[in-house]
């Protein structure tokens, strides 16, 4: 199932000068930011979801998105809806790799290259950092929280279930970069998506029990794999559906299972 | 400036049987889900916002806001709005109490109480706990990251940019839930906003001091007390601005600082 | 069920400076646009919904909405809002007056003496014209034309329709405006709403039958009556059901049906 | 610049059996289905507007879009994402012919075929009617009132503004439909634009003056052609600025003008 040529494109999408904005000429009101910023990120997860990509938040100002596939002039045709759509423009660094943590770096280089995220003078950055090559496959592994619902949800006050998810999350994102060249995300409710490089069933599952011994958090995971985001993904989520009822903790979808 | 009879109130908003609606009757589009998840949080932050209050996204199936002074039937009308802009519904527990904790544990409660998150019977609960008396002040305190843009954003990876500001988020937010009854959320960029009871500079300062030993992340705190969320947070915004221009580490807004 | 003290309360949004900005550095692309003016009326609708005032999008450069008993300060929180979500602003001209028509000749000289629309230093304007007193009964006609599924959607092209649909709309404004100070609005589908000055339900038989006459569509009408734009409007839908299901082209509701 | 081979895709999008779900249990609040309605329009054209489509509002719950080169599995992503985002689901038939009025025709029938727009059991159909061939070009003409804001917006009521513009648009398309086989959408602000077959200048000409006569709404028109409508539109826009500067009344984009 793994292959010597697996490779991802990752675009880090930064607002520009977005931080000096928010306070001038008098700071924003906060729900009005956050609106913003969840409304622009809905339009980023929107434009790849189109072409099978994968978007996570992460940081709102700065946004990551799975873009294997989509090319700079889609990437620009985005940049100039944004424009027309809100009142804040949005740049684009775009960069590939062995790893997704590979690809982030080059991502992230290919904009930090253009000036500062707090620059006025630096806007709609469109650059690529990376050979272009972006054939092969992705393996997306989607971890939920054994039993969260009956465990935390509905049983722990809504702050301790809070933190207890999200730090997992963290230290997931935090072991899988570390170790593995693999970019973890929270996704909501008690779900972590990670964009990996080939990964077997065992290191999947030594992953899991290191988190459970770093947080205390049991974690399960559908592995999946295929030539978009979309398509490992969703293997993945078939992957976790069979781990939720037959109990295993981790799961590999077979390639058939589209 | 601080009070005995500080309270808050918090409304913890939870979509209704989501997780299984997000399977059914197959794996949904995760960049859909992403999309639809973000603007339901916009609404539920443009919604408070108009009345002062303040919304953190939380887990984006469980959603927590700060509703000081908006009362049961405006939250009906928004459930209301919701089940027609959106194809999911909304339950709403309100909660009241002495600190944040303490109200964000009787909103949960609340809603625990009216049955499951993924029961397909409860639908759009609207219930209380707790005092409905919310008179007096909040304080809420706006950390950031001093100088994230030159340290994190403009010089190391957004990975790793990410684990280091969410860590420290979710590590603030447990520090101040066990010890002050404070809750804390990730708003975006390199900023937390913390709602508090009263709190003393010194304590903050400590709080600040514990972050920085646990996690090596140095933040900057600003300091509000208002009638509203908003009022406080405005007031938090201010004096964190004061923080980057002068190098100080904590400052409080002067109560007349509107 | 009607009185003397009818008194209507308008706000006409406006775009500032829209045009120009429309072609500015270059013209924007069509469907962007479209897009934003789109989401731009929604927000109008949802803001004035929320204290159940009516919303029409008009000329969506102009929009016009029914504001009975909402203030100034609630229209300036609005603007500040826009102002954060969207690349562009909003004046807003109050007007009240003994008809629609009257309320919104004030509404739009409260604008039209701010400035022109085309003028770039012409931003965010809030002003009010006429006298502050809105209380009393709103009259809302909730039109819609006469089995126009079975006889124009599934019958004849979508191009047809639209025409037929459309003149009906365009020439019961027109006539309504000069004969009984009413306005009325298309609102998708086969539905015109007029917020209208008391009207009998012969006057109201009477508009059916020139508009017959004009242009050979058969309306139907329910007429409700209430302190808002929502409670008249809403007695009207129902009124509407009525027509539906018993034929009768006329029906007011009740005074009692909330 | 015409050619023989001028050929139009256009899709008919219909929400699914909205009459009856806006009352049902009961009616639902107008501005909510106001706002619902126009965020599902800004989803079609941002939709079609990324493949350099058109989209119009039309009914709302009838939209019509130029959809040339944009395929079925476009089409059908788009309705899946219809379905996680909003609370209505959306058939789409699209239709092909030599001339706009003809392409509309065919993309209503296959809709029309599937079921009635009213039906509960009709969901989500996506039918073509017509040659796939869609190639060659299109010819757009973009529509404006001469002096719009001196005219009217800063001189008159929005209420005879409003009138005077939207009945132009009505008869505007009544007269293109009836004689050209093109159709023509009112977009907002003084703002009407046609997809048409190959005209010449003199018969756009032609068709102003038929306007005049009929409203005393003096219009000018800017002429552009494309392989998609965005390019065709584009120029029209570009064709446009020239009249305003020059007074000129109808322009014609050399077709170099990109």
């Amino acid at each position: 199932v793994t292959s010597q040529r697996d490779r991802v494109q990752l675009t880090l999408f930064q607002l520009d000068n977005y931080g000096p904005w928010t306070v001038t000429p008098a700071p924003r009101r906060e729900t009005d930011l956050q609106a913003l910023q969840a409304r622009v990120y809905a339009s980023v997860a929107d434009f790849v979801g189109r072409d099978d990509g994968y978007a996570f938040f992460d940081r709102f100002d700065n946004m990551i998105a799975v873009t294997n596939g989509i090319d700079e002039a889609a990437h620009a045709t985005f940049q100039e809806w944004v424009r027309t759509q809100f009142p804040v423009t949005v740049s684009a660094g775009i960069g590939t790799g062995d790893t997704p943590v590979d690809a982030l770096e080059h991502a992230t280089q290919a904009i930090q290259a253009a000036g500062s995220a707090q620059s006025a003078t630096r806007t709609e950055v469109l650059a690529r950092e990376g050979t272009q090559k972006t054939s092969g496959e992705l393996t997306v592994v989607h971890f939920d929280v054994v039993d969260a619902t009956g465990t935390y949800t509905d049983r722990v006050s809504a702050g301790d279930a809070g933190i207890i998810i999200k730090r997992a999350a963290v230290e997931l994102d935090a072991h899988l970069q570390r170790t593995h060249g693999a970019i973890a995300n929270f996704v909501g409710g008690d779900n972590i998506i990670a964009i990996c490089p080939p990964l077997t069933d065992t290191v999947v599952d030594d992953v899991r029990e290191t988190i459970l011994e770093e947080t205390g958090v049991e974690l399960q995971a559908g592995i999946g794999t295929g030539e978009t985001a979309h398509e490992a993904g969703y293997r993945a989520k078939i992957a976790l559906e069979e781990c939720r009822e037959t109990g295993d903790r981790v799961h590999r979808a077979a390639y058939a299972e589209h």
